[in-house]
């Protein structure tokens, strides 16, 4: 089938973002270095993660909320206050932090705007994510915008009915397998993965042998892949 | 005009939320009794929300961040961790928070959909406000349900176009003059104002004449408003 809509992921699909969670999470280990081991530290903070995502969400101001709580929670209540403000402001150097496109993007999003319909899904904070795309300047190639708060069957669903998509004439490219490209698949859409240098602890999923999905190294490969299907 | 369309506001339009905030912020005032008045804990949160909100937007996680901040400020740094600790309990409490509805809601939506189209149009945190959405029962009447950073004219107007709504065929419903009257006859279509108990202090707006607003004490008015119009 012909494609018609092309799906867009933007976090470590076409701008960098779990690079300065990294970033931001080395700087916290450093904050409780004399509290705890990095990897100690690395864990308590994953598992307060968790416990927290049914509350909080996704998003970096979460992120920070579980940080500081790891914090009280690994130095037993013996953190300073003024230590917490330390990690408050890496909190907040990680909401200010400039978008900072992945290779090809800008040339490849205006490409891809000019043969298809182009709808940008992304999940996360609501704010910051409106925030973040007006700064990537990418917003006027895309027919569509959506952030959401999980990237599941039930969510491209939703989607689709809105914007009356079809999805046999639909491609999502992301660098997610779990939250781009499996569901879109089950749909009966097809998908591009584009793997990002870092995979987040909590993303995993299984790649699957399946004829209506690709993997490229990068954005650079999409135009060709699109045009064989 | 016939009316077609009828948007409802959700915090503290249809269910109780500021009283929430307010119940909050006396813990907070309690915790941080032996440093600061009261009044002095409050004009100092209120300053810090204030310079937090190009950075965290609405909702409560954001509260939540500029309640820590403000509790190292005004403890000039003794606050101990274990305070700080009670702070984001507080914080976790008014997220898991039950939707209380405000006296009417149910009936009067379910008999507004059986006459209108309606669209949820609602401020703040994405993930907290769908949460709370799906709790109170009420999903399956809204037509759309738009999740917003900001409820001004332009907002308004996207989401207008988006559902092919004509401004003068629609009538908002909600508690904030400046959030969810205004803007809205702005753009040519018309208001009912239900005030809450509580007003919050960002969300002053002065009331103007005007002859496409109304005023009603709780939402039993808002049939006989419409069916006026």
């Amino acid at each position: 089938m012909t494609i018609k809509w092309v799906g867009f992921d933007a976090d470590d699909t076409l701008w960098h973002n779990e690079r300065y969670f990294a970033d931001t999470q080395r700087a916290f280990h450093d904050v409780l270095a004399a509290y705890a081991e990095p990897h100690a530290t690395e864990e308590s903070l994953l598992e307060t993660e968790r416990r927290n995502l049914a509350l909080f969400g996704y998003g970096v101001k979460g992120f920070l909320l579980s940080m500081i709580e790891t914090a009280i929670e690994v130095s037993d209540g013996a953190i300073p206050a003024r230590a917490i403000h330390h990690i408050i402001e890496l909190g907040k150097m990680l909401l200010a932090q400039p978008v900072e496109p992945l290779p090809y993007t800008h040339d490849v999003v205006r490409e891809m705007a000019s043969r298809y319909q182009l709808v940008l899904i992304t999940k996360g904070d609501l704010f910051h994510q409106e925030v973040k795309i007006a700064a990537s300047g990418l917003a006027e190639y895309f027919t569509h915008v959506e952030i959401v708060n999980e990237k599941d069957v039930a969510t491209y669903r939703r989607i689709f009915e809105r914007h009356g998509i079809d999805p046999t004439h639909f491609v999502m490219v992301g660098n997610s397998l779990r939250s781009d490209i499996l569901p879109v698949l089950d749909l009966g859409g097809r998908g591009v993965h584009v793997p990002y240098e870092i995979t987040w602890a909590m993303e995993h999923a299984i790649a699957q042998a399946h004829h209506d999905f690709v993997s490229i190294a990068d954005l650079s490969e999409l135009a060709d892949v699109l045009a064989r299907w």
